[in-house]
């Protein structure tokens, strides 16, 4: 423990403080506590930078102090009990991060799933106005309040397994009106649940129907676009999708070059099918993540390692997509590209509201440890959204928490299926039901 | 619709039902409604058997009359609010049934998980003590209350995504008294929970270390714990795994004999590993169900179809094990035999508590239909349980229903992490919470 963590409770004012946890074990994932996120032999780490028998003191929905539970037993007096949280042992993590997702669209694509495997090819179901042409459409047509409804569903399911914070894209819009509407419910889902949803504005996903035969001249309105949403309060970040079945590079660029004017950070879906620069690009503008990573070369790794760009990994499209191209785990390691974890929610490569799985995905798929992607899915997935006072559990973050019933971290990356959530603290308050 | 559900409501006596539901999309899995397991060309057949706008009478736990929601709504004002349920459109399917499962177990494996992730090999963690023989350990050590604790966790996660029936193994016990502990907690179980439990006896599922070397020892033990156990009314079946690394078919058909002697049906644990002769010997004595078969061969699988024996397939275990080999789905659809799909709940290859999650898998990694995986966890499983009454919507069976806010059924399968369950009715009670 440092000396951060060490300060007596005499130096906190301690009847001033809003909430006290006790008798907890903390993964904090916080350099302070010893978390190294790359397992270098330079720096003596802890696992998870975890701390037993912990407490935590919370004012304004930060965390003010952090020591061990006899530090704190004497003065528990002071507090009322629905001022005090007895964690009765169990452990707290930092809320988790789902970094990547398409959470907001209309419609499901499971008559695809099933026409898929009985048989219909990817053309048929293109033909017959499948794929995510199905999904624009589908999109296009609810009204707000359904896609809100819809939506909201899924963002339900990745709360109750701890989420607190979630990246939410556009892009199944790809006309101004519906990307508006899209970003307008994800605003309007953070606000209702209380949790931080981070926008990200996603029109060059796609190029839609209108605009066959003219990418250049959609990009140019994507252009248009962005300036317009951005100044609506819609807008946090801008991504693409780079692959020779989207936009190309230099297509990409156009779009970034607007949000570097408006002085928005990037973020680009990124070497999933081939490799044609899209990290090296993403890498070149300071990008906060690069995504998917499947075909990335070593080269790309260090360009991103230069900039401070999480990769951020999706494995629940890898698995849904039968893909058997593993992103180049060692490379990120040695490079020390932080590395992220997310569910890629989306209606047609990763059916997937389901943060946990996707950390076992990790494991099982990718061979990452339980504690990288338990890292991936609260302090690199913060990074990679631009939250510097989350994904950690340290003095002066966001007290945004996640308790569980378990017998160590790593129960969180082994189980498939079984929910151990007790309790989720979002900036100081616990939700209501779990 | 066949002649039995176009019996008019004059027929029954209208009054006299317990409950009825009203409104509903039906997912009857039953030959009455068209349904065809097998999708061959001889027999028109109704995917999923449905019935779309839909009512069901219920009457003493079973589903008394089936018939469209026009038929019922004249005689609707005869009951009372909380004797009628609206499904609002919904679709209802058979209660699941997960007819493989390790449920009951002392401790977990997240330790060897990890351990694995971070280079160590299977010598390590069995040099440890690790492997089943840990599980054995801390399931012996673990009281009766302590492990029915544990286990309920486990069987909650099951019954939230709709589970009404499942089958139990004992088999991390491996000495009489913990067998026994096992089985009455499997029995607990059930009965605190209200659904149906099949216990399964399993002692042929490892050897243990006091029998090291002296394998037909210890199965000489398993055929004498056998009548006591099922003397004291703990056992439905008899279970064995008969793989290299475990049991030999000689050994395994010493326990069958015993089973025969007692009249009571077994199932083996077969071809997941390799193909020493599991399913012709489980197809000879007119086993129940084959599990695993990821080498099976297309002469076992005709002996599994004259022996009308249920193909159970495991997807979160070959998940888990990162395996290739996939199970000869071509054939066991070819020679007709019944497939099952289970979770394989267990703490070292399977850490799943979720059947939607398996049948998700079912379809991603075997490339199963929706419709398959869904008969695989309803009217197949019940057969590979010997549940006639159960598994299907159909009068006369059981009224154990489950019911979703889905568009189609495919959504079951689709969807990963998201619980659409509505309701849970248990023989015509609906569960008070979900």
């Amino acid at each position: 423990m440092n000396d951060s963590s060490e300060q007596t409770l005499d130096d906190a004012n301690m009847t001033s403080f809003d909430h006290i946890i006790i008798n907890a074990n903390l993964a904090t994932f916080s350099k302070q506590y010893g978390f190294n996120s790359y397992n270098d032999s330079q720096e003596k780490s802890t696992p998870y930078g975890q701390l037993e028998n912990a407490g935590i003191c919370i004012k304004d929905g930060k965390i003010i102090w952090i020591g061990t539970h006899e530090q704190i037993k004497p003065h528990l007096s002071r507090y009322q009990n629905d001022q005090m949280t007895d964690a009765g042992g169990n452990w707290i993590t930092p809320g988790l991060i789902d970094c990547h997702t398409h959470l907001v669209y209309g419609g499901n694509r499971s008559n695809e799933f099933e026409a898929r495997l009985q048989g219909a090819s990817y053309q048929d179901i293109a033909a017959q106005g499948g794929g995510i042409v199905s999904t624009v459409s589908a999109t296009r047509a609810a009204n707000q309040e359904a896609l809100f409804t819809q939506s909201e569903k899924r963002l339900l399911a990745l709360i109750k397994e701890g989420v607190t914070s979630i990246e939410i894209k556009s892009g199944y819009g790809l006309d101004l009106d519906t990307e508006r509407k899209m970003l307008k419910v994800a605003r309007a889902l953070g606000d209702k649940h209380n949790i931080h949803v981070s926008t990200t504005y996603l029109a060059a996903h796609a190029l839609p129907p209108e605009y066959k035969d003219c990418p250049d001249d959609y990009i140019e309105q994507v252009c248009q676009w962005l300036p317009i949403l951005h100044s609506e309060g819609l807008v946090d970040a801008v991504d693409g999708f780079c692959e020779n079945i989207a936009f190309t590079p230099e297509q990409i660029k156009r779009v970034f070059d607007v949000a570097r004017s408006l002085d928005l950070p990037v973020k680009l879906h990124s070497e999933q099918l081939s490799n044609i620069g899209a990290s090296a690009l993403v890498a070149k503008y300071q990008g906060l993540s690069s995504d998917h990573l499947e075909h990335l070369t070593e080269d790309d790794i260090k360009k991103m390692a230069a900039s401070n760009t999480v990769a951020v990994l999706l494995p629940g499209a890898f698995y849904t997509l039968r893909d058997t191209k593993l992103p180049p785990i060692e490379a990120l390691r040695k490079h020390q590209v932080p590395i992220a974890i997310s569910t890629d929610c989306n209606p047609g490569t990763s059916p997937l509201t389901s943060l946990l799985l996707a950390m076992n995905m990790g494991c099982t798929l990718f061979y990452l440890t339980p504690e990288e992607v338990l890292s991936g899915a609260t302090v690199h997935a913060a990074q990679a959204l631009g939250l510097a006072k989350k994904g950690r559990i340290e003095v002066g973050c966001d007290a945004d928490l996640a308790l569980w019933d378990i017998a160590r971290p790593a129960d969180l990356a082994y189980q498939m299926g079984l929910n151990t959530i007790q309790g989720i603290m979002i900036e100081g308050q616990w939700r209501e039901t779990v």
